[in-house]
């Protein structure tokens, strides 16, 4: 039986990686992963085999990871943040189903925990995390979720809020929430978490609408408690201080 | 000025730390943190300060670590999980406004990921995180946030789902859900995680309100979509396999 580890990279600086994702990584035969990420790790990793894919061709690459587990190879699936999280877990786990391949998850830091890292304490309360990515996910349902994100008060992270062929969507979600919610009401991004060129902003959901994003960006919408403290964003967990 | 880290343990296990967070505390002049947390450790910094408070007495340690970093020593404040979800990370900055600190968040792996990753992939399509801990919101608050993700189909993430003083709050959560959920629908919960005595279950919805969590326990409430895959959790993304 093969062995498949399902990697969480963290935002992409190794050293936001855990102590047993490295140890994946140096147990393990091959690397795969999606081209930009593996390129992160530079050449810490020299004497492994990797395979890579460009974007879109994902479901090839979990394929091939399969297969070589199948045949006896460890392997480590790397996937950017989290495996878990929009990433290739679901389908690593379904199509190692009746193969003779152990899969196992080492967790890593998603964009929602590192980017609030780095813009305060956004997530101090409860939140909603929604991809305004609709390749997979009709759009009238990520509408339906924002709604429902507004009404309950919630904090949201927005992952891929803008790509090429999505310009607008980050624009039509925060009309959407500007139904319900204050044009002031606090928020925040962060493009190229714990990357070189790392750029952070606090500012407000009326200026979030023209914000300047793209897919290596990260969306923060506060809650109606949400301040802004010495240029941090912060959601009070409710402390009498 | 001295500087306060905000470091993110992961859940319990030094090898969930990133080697980030082990930069930071290798660092610091002094520990601090919830007793519990900080006896995870063991002995792996012998020469370290130590202050730990226990439970409720969290606002005494955050005080007193804005205090020692203020007259010049790095500390290292320890959360469980990350600092930012439900920790110590929004109190330190609203404490540290106008004081001569540098805050500096290291991030690190919440229980809604290193969770899922034991029961295999429920996070893969929106979902959202609540606390049904009403120490700090009210119950109201957390019924109806409760009913919006219900109402949207988000998979769930429940954190603090029951304790001794609130022996019934996971249970009126199930009742809440199953208004608008099907008794079906797959769960699951992990108790420990990442710590010796880890157990992990995959449920159903009805099965859950009966379910024998505690404190170190947190819980997973699946999508519609979500299903169960040779033992594991998973909500599919929406590729076709």
């Amino acid at each position: 039986m093969g062995k498949l580890f399902l990697v969480g990279m963290g935002p992409g600086n190794p050293e936001h990686m855990t102590l047993a994702a490295e140890a994946a990584i140096l147990q393990s035969d091959v690397l795969c992963g999606y081209t930009v990420y593996l390129q992160l790790l530079g050449d810490r990793y020299p004497d492994k085999e990797t395979y890579t894919t460009p974007m879109r061709q994902e479901l090839e690459r979990c394929r091939w990871a399969v297969d070589r587990a199948a045949e006896g190879k460890t392997v480590a699936m790397l996937c950017s943040g989290d495996a878990g999280i929009y990433g290739m877990a679901g389908p690593v786990l379904e199509l190692s189903k009746d193969r003779n391949v152990e899969v196992e998850a080492v967790p890593g830091i998603t964009a929602a925990v590192s980017g609030a890292a780095v813009l305060g304490a956004p997530l101090m309360n409860d939140f909603c995390v929604i991809s305004l990515s609709d390749l997979l996910t009709p759009w009238e349902t990520i509408e339906k979720r924002l709604r429902c994100a507004a009404m309950g008060d919630f904090s949201l992270v927005l992952y891929n809020p803008r790509s090429r062929k999505r310009p607008e969507h980050l624009t039509r979600a925060c009309d959407i929430l500007l139904e319900y919610r204050s044009p002031d009401t606090v928020c925040g991004w962060v493009r190229n978490i714990g990357r070189e060129g790392q750029e952070a902003h606090v500012t407000t959901l009326m200026e979030l609408r023209r914000a300047e994003v793209d897919m290596f960006t990260t969306v923060f919408v506060g809650s109606a408690a949400t301040r802004e403290i010495a240029g941090r964003m912060v959601t009070p967990r409710g402390y009498q201080l």
